[in-house]
């Protein structure tokens, strides 16, 4: 797996990211995808009542063409601006339609940053007008930059696999740090790859992706109002189109499953004020939601999250949080639970083999697996999630100062 | 409603709290409550799978006995300890009972504190042949100290009234602080009157005395293995025993309520680093538990929490909250949203007249009303929560050190 600075470009997409003056640190924080005609284009949005008005007028535009540019902002959300805001994501797309000769429908605009404003228009359209002429294969990390916010490092990441005897390239980013529990979608994340892929395949390929990566990170437990996710293929690579029925296919889509792994733990590795990656794995369950449930139990945790954050073994936190995650007729003496590789309850109580001492080897660990066992199924879940530190009180109260 | 200093004796109730040697800091650790007999007993337990030995084994005595006697520790809870912790929880009635004559099934014990650690017997049973000696109506307070873990006051209060002809008490105290999001039952909650009240009855009193206050609680949204809430009716005034066809029964109800709504909102002033007392009420509701959920939703938010605690008014967080409650089919365009008196979203959009001097404003006060309209329907629900700040984190990571 390539690191962000060697991710690689891909035929078809162009990106630019400029510093339009949305973001009060001057940072840059307006980012063009400009995406070849012939492309196909997969998405999925935030499942919050209260999306923003780009996630409504990009699932409106994806309705009703194929698209040719994506339009990011950081800075400002977008997001509970009422008629107002949706009348201006509408004209951003107007004037970068304008700019690269494509209809206004075929531009699908997301922001991130701060809701409740509204966009300031004029560095916007400045903005636009300046961005254009930017547009390179190259720019890939420098758009990574551009779309965050609270991220401290971008995310980014390529793969290539061979289709039908073309060398083929999966490239993407993301962004993200707090305000992570994607829910049946994502933080903003951009894919693309050169791949000739049948569309509706693509969407399929896409929500099976997300699934196992974007769908099983928490930070904090708020799903944000703009999570969206968009899969680009542009049939530059060519190779025969792959569809559902394909040799090929699984190929493809283990390949996109693991880039999306690698951005969805790279936002968990930037989580605000994170000083421990956190793996929670879940077996023996009678279903994957139940399993699911136990894990992001845990995860949501304030008293897990501070006890990992001082590297403080108190499991008896781990066991309340599965004993409160609403499992009907659980039987706690069939329950185990584990820390890295050492057990701390067996049969639902404490191990007799446990000791403080083997508990603190694990937790001064940076990098640390809670398993348990339910022994009640055979489905399972894993998720990903980050400790609760002082900084990241001190990051999310200081937020708009 | 009397103070702490001011609660007032229970005929047929006499306390004692001494430092038995069980909590590492030397404070008041053990408490007895005993009970004369012909006295009803209602009670209400954790709903974690994981609950504590003590919590098993009231609910065992109660359903063969009436007790007469409450055998609280602090500074363990006996929970995640297996055969032996229910040895030990079951030998400590033994001892208590000895020292009272009465049956071991007469007594309901209780513990709070660490998880996952072994009662120290030896201490246990030096304390309760000291604490014996001590008991006296007059020790309310003493009691309601002694049963604290990390709370930083007592939670204790009385209220009279009239029935038939009869000054009734009723007093009850409370311990609570962290791990605090009761599910159908309290942290630990002691609560006495000397009315006579039909056995069934007080239990059905119990259950619906808690369900807007103790049940309307959360600092941090962790269930404890080990809450409970007692309540008992001593029948030493005088009155006709009420019971649910009595003229009286709800004048003992509101009273009852307004008991535990003191000693639920006690424990949320009292929250772990809580700099903010926040209510969240959300009407307009097609049930209550969809109300309850919402509320839930935003009082759980970590990113809500850190701008309480910044008394930073970014709404845009409690806006997300909603939207990602989980409300089927959520119509956005009929929510409004409230700030104090300050409305901040109107009709699903900021509101035309917010201004952030207004909502600093509100954001600046100590006690912060946060009410939601979702337009669907006439039920309602109002919960109470505190803010997450990083004394929050510093008493969580350091807790066991």
């Amino acid at each position: 797996m390539a690191e962000a600075e060697n991710i690689l470009p891909v035929a078809g997409i162009r990106l630019a990211s400029i510093s339009a003056g949305i973001k009060k640190n001057g940072g840059d924080d307006l980012v063009v995808l400009s995406i070849d005609e012939s492309s196909s284009c997969a998405a999925t949005f935030t499942q919050n009542a209260f999306c923003a008005a780009p996630v409504t007028l990009s699932k409106k535009h994806l309705s009703q063409h194929a698209p040719r540019a994506l339009l990011i902002n950081s800075g400002n959300a977008n997001a509970g601006t009422g008629e107002s805001g949706m009348k201006n994501a509408e004209q951003s797309c107007v004037w970068l339609a304008d700019v690269l000769h494509c209809l206004p429908e075929q531009v699908l605009p997301f922001s991130t940053g701060v809701i409740g404003e509204q966009l300031p228009m004029s560095v916007f359209q400045s903005g636009i007008n300046l961005i254009s002429t930017e547009l390179s294969e190259d720019n890939w990390l420098a758009a990574a930059k551009g779309i965050m916010t609270t991220d401290t490092v971008e995310k980014a990441v390529s793969k290539t696999l061979m289709l039908d005897g073309q060398k083929i390239t999966i490239s993407g980013i993301a962004k993200g740090s707090g305000m992570i529990c994607p829910n049946m979608a994502t933080m903003l994340s951009f894919i693309a790859s050169d791949a000739n892929v049948d569309a509706d395949f693509l969407q399929q390929c896409l929500s099976e992706a997300i699934e196992d990566s974007f769908n099983a990170i928490t930070v904090d437990g708020d799903t944000s109002t703009n999570d969206a996710c968009v899969l680009i293929a542009t049939a530059k690579a060519g190779n025969k189109q792959i569809d559902r029925n394909s040799a090929d296919a699984v190929v493809f889509v283990d390949e996109l499953k693991a880039v999306c792994l690698h951005l969805a733990q790279a936002i968990v590795r930037d989580a605000e004020g994170a000083t421990k990656f956190v793996t929670v794995a879940v077996t023996q369950a009678q279903s994957k939601s139940e399993a699911k449930k136990v894990a992001y139990t845990i995860a949501h945790s304030p008293l897990v999250k501070t006890a990992l954050f001082a590297s403080d073994p108190n499991w008896g936190r781990i066991l309340a949080a599965v004993g409160r995650a609403g499992i009907e007729q659980l039987d706690i003496s069939g329950v185990n639970i584990f820390l890295g590789d050492v057990c701390i309850v067996r049969n639902g109580a404490i191990d007799n083999n446990y000791s403080e001492e083997k508990g603190q080897s694990v937790m001064n660990q940076p990098e640390i697996t809670i398993a348990v066992e339910l022994n009640r199924g055979s489905d399972s879940a894993t998720i990903w999630t980050s400790d609760l530190s002082h900084e990241y009180v001190r990051i999310n109260a200081e937020y708009r100062t």
